[in-house]
Parts: C-alpha cells; structure tokens; sequence
C-alpha cells in the first residue's frame, strides 16, 4: 500500500488545470457529485461571528495527527465536501476556500460547491487579503501540529491580526447531532503470546532512556495512538482498519496516567493496567478530556516534558513552558515501536507465512475464474478478505483491499469498482494490494498479474519494477543510513528508460497496529533503518488509462553478512511475482540469482504450510511459479542496464511515450 | 576538493574520545602547539563587563556566512587557538568553551589550553547553568544566520536571560591593533569574453522574477559575497583563493544599491556600474557599513524584501518587519548563478582543457620523478601550481592545493607536509587534489597515483572508488531530482563490502568564483538538479594510518537521451585515472564501455590542446593512459557485485577491516 504523504511526492504543474466547475456560468455548472455546502457553511458563519472570529481555519486530521482518522473527525469532509485524505479549509464571513495538494485536485473539483475556491496562492496570503486588521483568525489548537501553528503564527506575526485558538470545536459545534457518536466498542489486551514484551517491560525500558537522558526528562507525553496501543499491549476499533482507541499517556519517572474512556475497557485490561496499584507500575485512569488540564498541572512542577514534535498538538505542547519542553521529532516510544526485538520480528514473520498462503489461494482463484470473465474487481477484493479470515489470528484487513483492472490499477490511491477483471487484450491485469492485520502481525503485500498475453512495454516496465524492488531489497548499507538516501535504488532501472513512479517508496509497519507505521521508511521525515525494523519495499509505475504496476514486499531490516555491522534488508512477504511478465533478458545475474534464492526461501517457508493446510492445488501452484530462472537468459552481454537487449523494445516504449 | 560542510557528515562516537590535554595535573599538561589564551580572555571579559554582558557567543562565520573567511574575521581563531573551520565559542565571566564537530575534536584538543572545555552539552544548556538568571547573553548580530539566532532565541525563551544583540563586537574590540586590516586590493570588472551576460541582463533578469512572483518583491537583498560578484561581473581578493570582495547589494524594482569600498573599484569597474546613471540601471555606491541603515530606511516604505534565509545574518533579517519579508532558502541571484547558460559552460568547459593539461604535465612529472624520490608533498603542490600558472587565464589556485602521500593521504583534510612521495611499499601512493580560478572557469579535481604495486586491498578500494564516480556519473535521473537521493549511488560499490567515506559527495563550482558554490551538490541543503548546473563528483575511502583515496570530477548537468526530459552528468574534467590502480575485473561491461566512451572524450578534446602546445611526451603520455579497456574483463560472470570474483580478495580485506 502506498504511503499516504505527499511529501515527496513529485512538484505537478497547477497551470495546466482547468477546474471542472464553472462557477461564472449562469446558472453555474456543477458535476452530480459536488455537495452543497451553502446551509452549513450559514451556520458556520453564525458562530463565527458570535466567537468574534473572522477566519476559522479547518484541517483534516485528528487530535493526535493520524494518518487514518474516524468519521467522526472529518469535519474538512462534513464542512466542504471534499473527501480527500489532505487538504486544509479556511472559511471567513464571506469567502471560503480550500488547499490540497495535486493528487486530489480533480476530486475536488467534483465535490466542492460554487462557494468554495479551489487550492488558492498560500494560505497565510490567502487569510491577510480576506480579513481586515484587527481580526481574529481562529483554529481548533488540538488539530494542529506544533509547526503548522508555527507557520500559521510567522504568517500573520506583524500583520495586526491575531491568531486565536480556541478550544470549543466549531464546526462541532454546527455538525450537531449529525456528528457520528464517539466510539464505543471494546478496548481489550493483546494476548501475551502476540506481544513483545510485558507493558511493565516497556515502560521500564522507557524509562530507563529517561534516567539516561542527558537532559533527565521526567516525564514522557505520548500523543499518538499507535503509542499507547503499543506501550500497552492494547488495541481497539476506533478508527477503521487501525486497532487502535483515543487516548493519551504521561509517563513520569513515578507515575502513568492513561487517559481514555474507562468504561470502553475489558476487564482484563483494566486488571492488568491495575495490578501494580498503588506504586510505580499501577495506571492511573483518566478522562481522555482531561489530558490537557492534567497536563497543564503537572508542568507546574520542576519538570522536563520529553515529546515527538511531529504529531504532538499545539493544544498540549502550548500549555508547556519552553524551558520545561525536550522536544525530539518521536518520542522514545515511536522509536522504542519501531525497532522489533526477536519476538516480534517472528511474530510478523509467522504472519507472512499465513498472509502468503491467503494471497497464493487468490492467485489460482483469479488464475482460474479470471478468463472465464468471472470476477470483478469488488468480487476479487472479497474473496481475498474472505480467504485471510479463513486462517487463524485474522484481525481482518488492515486497509480496505484494492482490487485494480486495466486502466482502473493507473490510479495508485483507487481502491475498488465494478470493472471486470479481464485476461486478454491490451489493457488485461491486474494490480491487487491487500494488507492484512493478524494479531501477530501486520501485513501489506502488492502483486501485478497478467493472464493473457501482456504488451512488450507492460512486461518491460513490469520487470524494471522488479529489478527496483530487487536492487533496493539486496542493498547493502551502513548504519544510520536514511531511508530517503537510498530509496533511489528502487527507481533506477525505470529512471534508465525515462519512467518513474510519483509515490514513496515505502513505510514502517506494525505488529497488529497501523499498515503505515511511522517513523520509518524511506521518505524526507523518516529516521535512520536500524535492524529489527520492517518497512514496506513497493516501487511502481502507472500509465493513465491503460495499466498500472506495484511489486509491495515486506522487507525486515538485518545485519548483512559483511564482518563490520553493515546492514541489508530480509524480505518477509513470500508470494512468488507473474513469471509471465519477466522478461528475463532485462535482469542482470545478480537479479536472477537473488531472485532463486527468493524463490528457495519462499518453497521452505510456504510449502509446509501449504501441506499442513491440505492445499494440494496450491502447492503444486506455488512449486510451478517458484521455479529457478535459468541463468544464461541474463542480460550477460550488457550488465545491469540491459541497453542492447532493450534496444529495440526501447524504441517501441519511447514512441509510446511521446504517444 | 570535500565539501567542507558537516552537515552530511556520518556521527561519531563522543565517549570514545580522551582529551590530549591534562587540565587536572599540576602542573596542567599541554600540548605544545596549545596557544595561551589568558591574556585575551581576560580583556575580552573586561569589555563584557562593560556593556554588563555575562556571557558572549563568537562563531567562526564572517558577516557573510561565508564557507572560507579572511584573517580579519577569524575572531573565533585569534579567542581561542583554535583554528578549525567550524566552530561556537562561548565566555562567561568565569568559564569559556567551545563546540565544534567530531572531525576537529583532535585539532581542537592541542589548540586549547586550560582555559577551555571543549564540546561540553548543547550550547544553550551550558549557557543556562553557567549564566544567573537576569544575566545578559551577547551575540554580534552580523555573525548569525537566522536559523542560528532562532536557535538561541529559543533556547532561552522563558528563561529569565535575555539574548542582547550588540552591533559592536566585543572580540574586534579586544583583538586591537593585531587585528590585520581590511581588504585595499583592487576590485576589478571581468572582460566581457569571460562573462555568461552583462550585468544589466542579469539585473534585468532577477527583476524580471520579482515581478512574475506571486508575492511580488520590490527588492532582493544580496549577503552572499558571490551573490554581488557574479550579478556584477566584478571579482575581488579579499578571501583567499576565493576572487570576491566585502559587498552587499540592494537590488530593487527601480534602483541598485552597492555596499563597497568605493575606492576599491577600478576606474573601468566604477565606469561600468555608473554607466545608467541615472536611471533604474544606475549603481548607486553606498558605504559598506551603510547596508543596515540603508535597509532599515528601505523597509519603512510599502515594500517587499527577498532574501535567502541560508546566508542571510540576523543582523539584515532583524531590521525587515516580518510582513515584508519574502523569505526563501536562497535567493533568485542564487539559483540564477547556479545554472549556467549556454556561454558559461563553454567557458568552465573551455577551462577544463587547459586545466587537464597542467594536471597530465603534473602527473607526467611525477611519474619520472616519485621513483627517483625526489618529490615531497610540499614540492609537488608548488609544482602543479606553477604548471596551472604557465597556462593562460589562470588566476592562481581557487584552493590551496593538497598533496597527500601515503598514510597523509588517509587525513582528508589534510593540505600538504613534507612528507616524501614515495613509490613503493604497503603504503605508498599519492592522492592530489588541485582546484584551479581561471578567469573563465573554476576547476577541482583530484587524482589518486600509485608508481609501485598496489597492495590488493588498495587496489579493490580505488577500484571501488571509482565504480562509485562512474555509477553517479552516468546516472539518468528525472528532473527535480536533488541531489541528496542519489549520492548514495557513488557509494554502493564501496557499501558492498562494507567500505564508505565519511564526507559529502559533491558540491557546485563557480565561473571564476568559489570552488564550492552552493546551492548545488548531494548534501541535505543543496537545492534540485538543473540541467546547466556544475557539480564535483568525489567518492573517497580513507584508511586511517594507511592511505586514502579520492576520485574527483567536476560534471555538467545535461539533458540524457532518453526522449522525456530526464537528466544526467557529461563530466568535464578531462583526465585518466591510474590503469595501475583499476582491477578491471570488478568492473561490468557497462562501466568498462563507461570509461572507453570517456578517454575517447578526454583523447578528442585534450589531444589536439596538448598538441598545440607542442607536449609531445604528455601527448604520448594521454594516449597511453586512455588506450580502451578489453570488454573481455569485465566481471561478465558476475554482473556488477562481483561477488565471486572478489571472494579471495574479500576475505583479506575483512581480515584487514577487523585487524
């Protein structure tokens, strides 16, 4: 699954927009799909007005900047329509407008109304020329990101407006009873057999970072709710697809106070949480509102709050004084989170095995219904949700599955529709991510088939994408080495031809916790690989209306088998790639042999469960596509680049390309 | 020549390191190369006192930020001792100490006597235990980036210090009459032959972009020293080796302000900028010290300032009110030089040539006179400085040139000593590296020698080495691509078996300017490759004690042949490596033809230079040195790892590794 931040995504040109509404028409002329915003915007303005704000300022996430968020916190979607995963709102007394960034323009052109402008020069200009000196300019402070307020504040700084937060949500307020209740369901214990260590282990490790601290923090703020989850051994339903609940936690070399809805808790979760009372190790139990008033108390005190600036709220990290204030980009439990110890890592390794045997039972279904034109892709996406529930420890899917045909997989965030997955012609296959949670693990795994008779330019960019997954996957690098600095690796032998993909790379992933699991990857913010962490390796590439490729693996970080302590990844997701779009004269030997050796891992490891699971047909499936390649088909005469081979295809790829 | 900048540079262990001084023994232990610092402490603390200053910040930058600064501006220096390139002094009544990076930690231990602690905690932190609350810190405002000041702004926020500003420095107070005196050297105008436009084209230019700017800016304000040069074709000789002068320039949508010495100009120079007058290309000549006042007077009006954040000081910044300021990394002057139009390259490539020729006299001479011992570092630097002379256009050396021979060769900074070249043993080889200022180019290139026979470890490394040069060189990568994503493909060889540089990659160059010019290169803070830019390519590995390493180039971003607009290097420099050095069979085809194509280049565009020249010896010396490789050895069984052919020489290579 790709990673949801646009961070590094590639620069688009706005220019060549021409926005699908027509505002100036008479009557305007609007697509179906546009919602009208015009009531709630109305009311909006009322309260507003009775706040004495002129501009409210509305973002897309949560209090604690999840990458997923419930439906609940989508106020950007309630307000303006637009249902994009980023974007920001400002609405003033008589102008409203929104910014998003290039991959959900033409969404939103078709979902914002005539009262909305579309992705205006930058916000901060924007609010100066729309409201007057000496107006407020307000915001929810628990929406926003320590840096965003700061860019907002350095924006408006001098200007005679001020910036004004206000507790009080108040699109909240205008959503009213329409507003999806809170959560309610269940927040239970992981089983001590699927977790790494004890919750008390943990916080005794976080602590000791604490104690050996030059700065001797006192206390650690853990806003995100992956943080929690994991430091807890807990997990709930909350927000689709992520196991995890709302909370927050203040660790303090002497205390731990949780604050979430007591009541959602499973009785062996309380028990648990409650056993070491009173003392170091008991949990103190709070109101989730109260975290910032508690907060607010404990920074009174001579104390050293230690936090992750890059997800922690300006709503908490306000109420802090400066001096008081040890700021890291993660906190030492997202960094803690991110480096499995050796349980772990067997935990995700078994669950790939488990997630293997899913997906290969769906790639002979396919293999078999897809020419007798017996699957769409909404029916593919089912079944594969269906096959991995049907093994033990199933959580359900971690993502909604993406099931993507023909011209549909060129969409790299399309998730599924009514297409035909169809095996001949120009435009056949199929790209299908599915990502799984298993209470082990999670996991994430793209495949592109083809079952029909694929064009030279789709197996040749169907191979350069492999050749990117493998060159990264057998890199070898030192210590300390930054995702972003080698992510390159993955791309080069598209970038040879001209081609490219305009997503990461790939992102961290947790044991039963989110399918994006940050900090790590291979994007700009993302910290350092160090073994013991997984990331995702899924290099792509996509051509509007006609195909679309993704080769997803699941890649655990590992010592490489030089003498000094370099490191090299171990792919863990264990289902074989379409041999029938390889074209193995573009693969250097080195490819071809990395990829036997793949292959050979992926016979030990799946085949006996095959077997176990009595799944004869899939067996002999896995033996027929785990077959060695031949090594003399490597392009012996010209290396890695396959220059001369290419020769002629290239020339066939290039037109198409001017096409 | 390495990127003298830090940023990039691998972290190394702090706790390993025992200071070389002994503070604690009575009498203390020094080493004799420690300056005594007493006397100047001591005033220095009589003026603190004076303006009621507790603790006062010296960095190691000038008014400019410049990477290289000039005698008169290394206060730090002349405070402290030390006299690394890098480094934050901080005195208090009763302590002072300094900071600088892992690299210089050694230099700085035998520089500084007992007066200083070296490297202690964060700077802020220290200020805070050792200041009272109430107390002063100082700083002068000119020496700081704004990135810096923040820093401490914020590091004392809510402290109850206050951070004061002081325009007069408190160190030049002190320093007196041993203060050596400002530049008196003539600036002078460049011949048109030698420049890419007339000043009035790039004036006309950079306003151009002030109005085409969304924002739209009615100045931008120049602090780089190269900014000034290049937008005025003027050059200077007031830091060494780097041909600029003190200046800043106030360039606004209706007039031009220049900062300078006004006697300092030639007539013809002083003819040129006053040949609009008056007019909106009139170039009004204000006093240096007049730039703030000039600037503050400026910003009072309805009016726009563009900077660049990276090298702007505090000292500008802080006069602009926050709402007229257009902030970006690097200004337009900046990014403009940064790309070279279609004369200019012809000029650095023009250069290029004369450049390989002195380098081939050099490295001709050295051949003959290594193996009869009579070159020393020191010699060898002269001598290649006296052939660069002899070419026309030189303008001397654009760095002091390094000559580094045997285990000096493993320091990489190092410049020369004494020691003898010599040609044979365990540790004997020669790394050079040169940059040479001609009036229509800058050039910098380094050639590692060996005239005896390399031990198989020396050779695998250079070897590995230079497949790192020739796998970014002949990269294809698209365009917005920075650099710092693909460095990483000049140290994959090196990675493979565990080997790596602990230095940037690479780094701009200028026309008759600096040697380094930001913003282009692989580090973190370099901006994204243009076609027209110039950048060093520089792979190195350095074996403390042993030897070192280094291949540099400088290469031209250039359109690739691909049909989409993606990019690729044309490297300019134009001389061979060390066949002695090369062990062809690591190499794949792919590089072998690599470097086939590029001595063809070198035969074609030397060749006929060398000739003219009459340099027979060195004409038969190139065809020599660039005589094609056989394809036949080529590590064909083994594409590019060459895993298997490596495994006799790996085992004693990680056998050296650990010894």
């Amino acid at each position: 699954m790709p990673t949801g931040c646009a961070t590094d995504r590639l620069p688009q040109a706005a220019s060549t927009r021409t926005d699908i509404r027509n505002c100036s028409a008479d009557p305007p002329y609007l697509p179906p799909t546009a919602i009208n915003t015009t009531a709630r915007l109305a009311a909006l303005r009322g309260t507003m007005r009775a706040h004495s704000v002129h501009a409210y300022i509305v973002p897309s996430t949560d209090a604690h900047m999840s990458e997923y968020i419930a439906e609940r916190d989508s106020r950007l979607g309630w307000l303006t329509g637009f249902t994009g995963s980023a974007g920001t709102a400002v609405v003033t007394w008589d102008k409203a407008a929104l910014w998003t960034d290039s991959r959900y323009w033409t969404q939103a052109e078709r979902q914002l109304d005539c009262n909305w402008e579309l992705t205006p020069p930058s916000i901060g200009l924007w609010i100066l020329e729309a409201v007057p000196v000496g107006a407020n300019i307000s915001l929810d402070p628990f929406l926003f990101s320590i840096d965003t307020w700061n860019s907002y504040s350095q924006a408006l700084h001098g200007s005679g407006r001020t910036l004004l937060p206000i507790e009080t949500n108040l699109v909240d307020q205008v959503w009213g009873d329409q507003r999806p209740p809170p959560a309610s369901s269940e927040i239970y214990s992981l089983p001590a057999a699927f977790t790494g260590s004890s919750w008390q282990e943990k916080v005794a490790g976080i602590r000791q970072q604490m104690e050996q601290h030059v700065r001797r923090p006192t206390a650690v703020l853990l806003s995100g709710l992956e943080e929690t989850a994991w430091l807890f051994n807990l997990r709930g339903n909350d927000i689709p697809y992520n196991p995890v609940f709302y909370s927050y936690t203040l660790l303090t070399n002497t205390s731990i106070s949780l604050f979430v809805d007591e009541m959602r808790l499973s009785a062996a979760a309380r028990q648990s949480l409650r056993a070491g009372c009173p003392g170091p190790l008991c949990v103190e139990l709070q109101e989730y509102g109260q975290a910032r008033a508690h907060l607010r108390r404990y920074a009174q005190g001579n104390v050293t709050v230690w936090l992750g600036t890059e997800y922690t709220t300006y709503g908490l990290y306000g109420v802090i004084p400066q001096e008081k204030l040890l700021e890291d980009s993660y906190s030492p439990v997202m960094l803690a989170k991110a480096v499995k110890n050796a349980k772990e890592q067997e935990l995700l390794r078994a669950a790939h095995v488990r997630d293997a045997v899913a997906v290969i039972q769906y790639l002979l279904w396919l293999e078999k219904m897809v020419p007798q034109g017996q699957v769409d892709e909404f029916s593919g996406a089912q079944h594969i949700d269906m096959l991995r529930q049907a093994q033990e420890h199933n959580r359900g899917p971690s993502f909604q599955s993406i099931s993507a045909s023909g011209l549909n997989a060129a969409l790299a965030h399309y998730r599924y529709g009514s297409a035909p997955v169809r095996a001949g012609g120009a435009r056949a296959g199929s790209r299908d991510w599915a990502a799984g949670g298993w209470e082990d693990g999670t996991t994430d795994i793209t495949r592109t088939m083809h079952w029909g008779v694929p064009t030279p330019l789709q197996k040749e960019a169907y191979t350069r994408v492999l050749m990117g997954n493998i060159d990264l996957s057998r890199l070898i690098f030192p210590p300390n080495t930054a995702g972003r600095v080698v992510e390159s690796f993955a791309r080069r032998a598209l970038w040879n031809v001209g081609l490219n993909y305009g997503h990461g790379t790939g992102h961290g992933i947790g044991n039963f916790l989110s399918v994006h699991e940050w900090p790590v990857g291979f994007q700009s913010n993302n910290v350092p690989l160090m073994a013991g962490m997984f990331t995702s390796i899924e290099p792509g590439y996509y051509r509007d209306g006609e195909f679309g490729i993704r080769i997803e693996d699941v890649a655990l970080v590992v010592e490489a088998q030089t003498k000094v302590p370099f490191l090299t990844f171990e792919v863990v997701s264990l289902v074989p790639y379409d041999r029938n779009l390889i074209d193995l004269s573009l693969l250097s030997l080195e490819q071809i042999r990395y990829l036997n050796a793949y292959y050979e891992t992926i016979r030990a490891r799946v085949g006996p469960e095959l077997q176990r699971q009595r799944l004869e047909e899939e067996y002999r499936w896995l033996q027929r596509n785990t077959e060695p390649f031949p090594l003399g088909s490597a392009a012996t005469a010209t290396a890695t680049l396959g220059t001369l081979a290419l020769a002629s295809l290239l020339s066939a790829l290039l037109a198409g390309l001017q096409a």
